[in-house]
């Protein structure tokens, strides 16, 4: 019998989730407090699948919904998980309130984690089987972007970091686990120096937000998506890191004294960049570029798996 | 007859700019002022191109290299040459004494332009001719990463930016136009951002090196390598960017306070990178590596050029 997961919370996050584990062969049950949010939700898992089976990355987009099922109370998902995702609105009140519930509920070594996207989870999982909480922060989407940042509470167990690990390499994820809490965890402070720097360049007047996109998809995002920042500073300098350190540090230092990645948004650089969006892309067709997305995130997949064969990991 | 480019200075990316423009049909004179350096430079650019050859990205290695010779004089480097793409180290009054000689020697309409990877052309670009000077910072290597950041100084007459905008096209790069100087350009602005942040988390104990690494590889990479971050944010909320915005303002000025992208670096998580990069690939094959490299980026190239055209651009 395969393993039961219990997903709680179904929104675009949950509804991820649920490829995730159900194309790893695990037994899904989805559960949303929301009427009807899991009927959609099941249904557009279902298109997300279908996309993923004419893209060849799964075999049968109907078997692998057949291992998603929607229940309707949290004690019918629990019943016999041994895993449990929490997927609801980035809140700690709300996680706080929705944990509390799993842990008086779930079997006593189920594992409860969390989808928090940035809020350490010390926040909302001071319960009395806190132990067995963590969170468990995927990419989005999880079954094409397969990063996960596990991340423990100071009360989490040693034994609760390493099952939620052998869980996500189970079903195909690339766990990461960080050794502290920080506020936006690893991915996000990343993703947001980034974001945070170039709408500065657009507030600033240096730079165009198409011009910023093209920079990305034309140079950096190439190297990166196959190597990390680290690798890619290592292949840089001839005898490797330490070289490049020595041969760059006044650069680091001096170009890293002039980010303004601290520096509020404002108002006008949103406006810029909403306006430079809005002309390559009207906003009622935004859900529909979504598919293109997808369908270049499969590709991507696809080609890297063939490369790491063909050419070495 | 096939226009003349010269390339002045013949590391690795004057190597690089001799492939780009060779490949595209220019006639290429490589310069360097050190004896024997473009005899060593042409046989890596030689070996180089059978790589595109075997990567099936390029026809015939043979007949590009012809297209490249060596030149044992500027002056000969220079005569009747339209574009001029210098590529010496680093250092602004170096810099400034190459273009002293090129501004005196070269033709009066041919384009100087610098590498310069992040010191702003105006440091060493006031010259008698500097209407006709820019910097145009590629990524390394151009042949494989398109991205050329075009960067006039005050003194640049619009017509020299709207000419080596049309060469850069011409050969097949992706230009941009910084609106303003500034430390770094767009390019090395965000990637020192990211690069100054996940040194912190690995000064800060966060985070091990190979984890960051396999984060931005399995996740933000991934995305970035076809769009950029506002594209990327576009997508992420169902109205588009504005809506992003509003939903997520205060995650990002609630993260952004707390980056340390402006901190140095501290010799501990220098030797803490070091070691974890040391214990996958030793120091002695840093450089038989850059192949892997880059046939994963010629890999790449080829499979984005498909995507682009299966399931659109």
């Amino acid at each position: 019998m395969s393993e039961k997961v219990a997903l709680v919370g179904s929104g675009l996050i949950g509804q991820a989730w649920a490829i995730v584990f159900a194309r790893a062969g695990r037994e899904v049950r989805l559960y949303d407090s929301k009427p009807g949010a899991v009927e959609t939700a099941i249904e557009r898992i279902g298109a997300r699948l279908r996309d993923l089976e004419r893209m060849e990355l799964i075999d049968s987009a109907e078997s692998v919904l057949r291992r998603v099922a929607k229940v309707r109370s949290l004690e019918a998902a629990l019943e016999a998980a041994s895993y449990v995702q929490e997927s609801v609105p980035e809140d700690s009140a709300l996680k706080h309130q929705v944990f509390a519930a799993l842990d008086r509920l779930a079997p006593a070594t189920t594992i409860l984690a969390s989808s928090s996207s940035g809020i350490p989870g010390s926040r909302f999982l001071d319960l009395p089987g806190r132990h067995r909480c963590l969170v468990a922060h995927p990419a989005n989407p999880p079954y094409l972007l397969p990063l996960v940042e596990l991340v423990p509470t100071p009360w989490t167990a040693e034994e609760t970091v390493k099952r939620a690990w052998d869980v996500m390499v189970a079903v195909g994820q690339v766990p990461i686990r960080l050794k502290a809490e920080i506020e936006g965890f690893v991915m996000n402070r990343l993703q947001i120096a980034v974001i945070n720097e170039a709408m500065s360049l657009v507030a600033r007047g240096i730079a165009d937000p198409e011009d910023i996109d093209k920079m990305m998809a034309n140079s950096l995002g190439l190297r990166w998506s196959f190597m990390g920042p680290f690798e890619t500073m290592d292949l840089n300098a001839p005898k490797g890191f330490l070289d490049y350190a020595t041969r760059y540090a006044n650069t680091f230092r001096e170009v890293g004294a002039d980010l303004k990645v601290t520096e509020r948004w404002t108002e006008a650089a949103i406006k810029t960049v909403e306006a430079a969006r809005r002309r390559v892309l009207p906003a009622e067709r935004v859900l529909e570029r979504h598919g293109w997305r997808d369908r270049r995130l499969m590709a991507l997949a696809r080609h890297k798996a063939q490369a790491a064969k063909d050419i070495g990991p």
